[in-house]
């Protein structure tokens, strides 16, 4: 099922952008595990619009309402399920949305799929606004993983032309703009800054790591690291591309260059260097799993469009009002991070039962 | 499961690369189906080792006996299996290997996860032997949607740093090397020479586009053809990036370059250009489907490399003896073609549920 | 996952007998069908408690709340949930209950199962309310079924040692007790006002058929219909049996009797007689489709009963306070109808991939 | 997947009762398990063909030959494959059967379902002996239930109207005819050979406990171990009906006679009786798991039956020639352990992610 995922930890996301609500269920969480909620909410809020300068004004409080699965704040066994009220909206804006399909969105796609009854209003189901329950089931899976000395961060590692090529040592979250250079930060602020006074949009990169990762998790073939992660993270909506280590520069190097040398380390065995991403065989090796997705620029742009007329199937033209990211990147650094924490917490419980 | 993929069509993969036998069953065909054993032949005889000059020369006929879901050639409904037998193995190859874990192998991740038992010949479950069954379950999806009208073919994209960037327009795969421009296939081969006469491997990229396609094949989300695609094409061995349209070099766009604006051409609605790769929120438009594969050089090379000891925990040295592709990309290329093809079967039966 | 079901059609259900709500997402369903709101609110007045002079006095409305997946009643493609607030809870009568198993519940499974943070209160997630959600997706599914000529009626068939053998012609669905013979349910009622009075309770059988059916519905082995029908029925706590036809009687018969013969009637294949129920290998054969659930007498009596202390592992004794039904049977009707209802229309969609 | 079961262990079972051969894959066994060939030979030969007088006179010797997932006769992590060639067909016994569906088969269903070229020779995958592989999967989970203290055991309960209610101490497993009292076995095989004297057949209840549970296995809802085991031991042909505890006969008790006490006993919480049978609210209590399971008389007769000619439909009749056992439910026994077996491994798998 398409708004499902996981096999040992299962979620299944509900809502669309204009619903009474959004929200998510989650099978197989451990019972008796106390949520940190005040630390759920921070990272629910990074991902939040309306946060800084470059997002759009929609602001929802996104303060998610637990209806079951939890005895307090202490997991109780049965499914968790978690949802967001929809407050905040203005159906008003797509009205023309109902015939008129924007270019790069789903709205044609979903009219194909699920006719005149499809709920087109904000992008429906396909809203970028339903990576708030992911990031519910992620942020939960953040701190399990946390419990096992396992952590994910992600950063902004490119947008549009400009790249941040710093080492990934620190954490980044605590800035509203996650790069690691500050420099590499404002020039692709600037970036964004130009192509919203151009109604235009612009695209980008986040890499994500984890560290503290036992050898050992993942399976060959389908169940592999990469085949769990990329389900998961071409989820989120834009995501166009997935490579782990060093992916698609990998294709350009010799095995000689490529082959990460295993040598002893204080008694365990490790590698020299890190091109796999920590990942053979679809099964981590022990280092750092390290990947990056692609986004697209933000599709909805205040600029002139053409696109056709589905009641007359005539050529038309668009221009989309309301409020809308000229980038998505920032906003999808935590979204990363909640999808691959799915995937990796999936993972572990499935090791759980090998050993 | 890791070695099983599909929903609507299920497919089990099982076989290590010297054990008796590998194979596939392959549920939810339809009944009545007569498969072309020529055909098919033939689509397996592509990805087989010893077809040419840049192979090893470890020869298997690759001939698919079939035990199951078949009267005559034709589907009966029931699961289908078919295998091959392991005739050609030389596992004295594999003694040292039992515990000097290969660089860029699974070796040492099967040794955690597996332990002593793991079978480590030939990488056991992990080889690439193992797309062997891929290609016969995903040549029958071909020949499937074929008669649906659909075709799915690749092409070598790149390999090391020479890229082919001929447009995609007609088929390759009657070339030993399936470039679209010779020339390029000239320089890529060229640059698998030098590696081999190195002792050393290269990397390559395979595209791979999908036509004929009718809009409405996905779905939102974890279901969406990305994640499909991805979670197949992943399975390939030696796979570390997958993207889709323009892919990672979207990110570099400004929405107004990245939007395909739609337009009615022959009275249905059509795009003006291909960005995103025939996808709009997980579900096909009705443009072709376009995607790229990453595949980072052949681990397996003839020079000296650094590893560890597992009986003594110590630093040694390997040296990789026994046969060994240089560049397995050409020999990729239906490999994914296979993988796509199960994908996107998988997801015309998703979608004949709802219509 | 425990709490889900379904190939074709998924339902989540969550929640606890105490919880802020409880509910149900179901994925899969066709866009743009109409949900009749008033048919399916008065199936879930069917379960309701408080309905009749045999069941607790705890009532709730049971309306549920729509967060997701329609435009008005109609559905839009995504993720429909549902939700029932909790609003008639008593959680004090459960105090003593979190250290004393009540005999026949399980509560003490549950504490061995999730430990200490389960939520015991009204039998948390295991609670029989949890039928309220299964109704909610069952009479959405009862009413796709009829838009495809497919019904779906239960009745009473035994309770005690009270049996109703009339021939189950016409609907019972208006009546409060819904048995066939008026004359059999008074004696059932008997059965019931005399295990009230000796603080008392009492199982019974619901029977439930299936008429309209194609033949061909069901697959082999796992997939059969019986294997999909007592997968959901068992869903429904207390359910201790499930038989198809003729059932365990069956067990007691020559082939000679038990064979149905094939004959013709009106152009088209039908049988003599129904022992197998309308199942022929796991497929429906186009007959009605008849089985039967066994429901164990309810644990909750107001008798004292032997139990544990799970604090000190000492034996003790529980008077169970509060409100509980003497008898279940015919609140469990509409359940049994819904488990039927959801399993048949996911077998109907699967059936759509195949023609 | 109808051929296919289990979330943690999956198998999946291939063949037709006349194809090159039968097998199943399964997935998810624990590496470095050494498996007692011997006596997985031992326990296939209790359910093969031709082994006492009451069964078919079509031998097959049974023998499994191991195609992947071992090295030698240790579990090595990958998908274990095993097939047993078929040797001894006489499809010839078959030609009538293509177009006069026999009565109580799948024959019909089957032809619904996957049209003329369905595989109808000796039942196709619906055949009895698609137990065989069933029992293989089943024999090795066996084998790893016992290393974790747990035993399955099985005894015919009742064959036609005799029955053997002596209370099931030791095991059966040696006699040829698994009864626990020698006097109703002796009565039960009477009526067999009164029924195959008559050309006819009967059938039967097999009883199955499973001793050495811990408390805690299963799930609440679809995923209780009625619901996981009824699953399984529907996908053996012919079973009509399961039950589990006290089952049908729960339904006629007061709730004061059905609650099984609980009591401390050498320190740990268990049950003064049993009529649960060791199941509450889905999950294990720690007391022995008891079910039964029905068959319905074996379909093929001698005697001339009605049926209909798929050619002209019209009416006809049939006389079943060939080989057939007068009563399965002996043969049966080895395979209700096995798919009960395979149920509660899948359930200890998932328990081990919990804890």
């Amino acid at each position: 099922m398409s708004s499902t995922y996981g096999e040992n930890l299962r979620l299944t996301i509900f809502g669309q952008s204009h619903s009474a609500a959004i929200g998510v269920t989650v099978e197989g969480l451990p019972a008796g595990f106390a949520i940190d909620m005040a630390a759920l909410q921070a990272f629910l809020s990074r991902r939040a619009p309306g946060r800084d300068k470059n997002s759009t004004t929609r602001r929802e409080a996104d303060v998610p309402e637990f209806l079951s699965g939890l005895t307090g704040n202490v997991t109780c066994g049965a499914p968790l399920t978690a949802i967001i009220r929809n407050t905040n909206t203005r159906s008003g804006d797509y009205d023309e949305l109902a015939y008129k399909p924007r270019p790069g969105h789903a709205d044609y796609t979903g009219w194909v799929k699920y006719g005149e009854s499809r709920d087109y209003a904000g992008g429906g189901h396909f809203s970028g606004r339903l990576t708030a329950p992911l990031c519910i089931a992620g942020g939960i899976c953040l701190q399990l993983l946390e419990r096992e000395g396992i952590t994910v961060r992600s950063r902004i590692r490119a947008v549009a032309d400009v790249t941040d090529d710093a080492p990934f040592t620190g954490p980044v979250s605590h800035k509203p703009f996650p790069t690691v250079s500050d420099e590499a930060g404002q020039a692709m602020q600037q970036r964004i800054a130009e192509a919203k006074a151009d109604c235009d949009s612009v695209g980008g990169v986040v890499e994500c790591i984890v560290e503290g990762l036992p050898a050992g998790l993942g399976d060959p073939m389908f169940g592999g690291m990469e085949n769990r992660i990329a389900q998961a993270v071409f989820g989120i909506p834009a995501v166009k591309g997935v490579e782990f280590g060093d992916g698609f520069e990998a294709a350009k190097l010799r095995g000689s260059q490529h082959n990460d040398p295993f040598c002893m380390e204080g008694g365990r065995v490790t590698t020299a260097t890190n091109h796999c991403g920590g990942i053979l065989g679809g099964i981590t090796n022990g280092q750092p799993l390290i990947l990056r997705a692609a986004f697209k620029p933000t599709p909805s742009i205040g600029q002139e469009q053409r696109t056709v007329d589905l009641r007359t199937m005539e050529n038309t033209t668009l221009t989309i009002h309301g409020r809308h990211d000229p980038c998505i990147v920032h906003r999808a650094v935590p979204c990363v991070e909640a999808a691959v924490a799915i995937a990796v917490y999936d993972a572990f419980l499935q090791r759980k039962k090998e050993i």
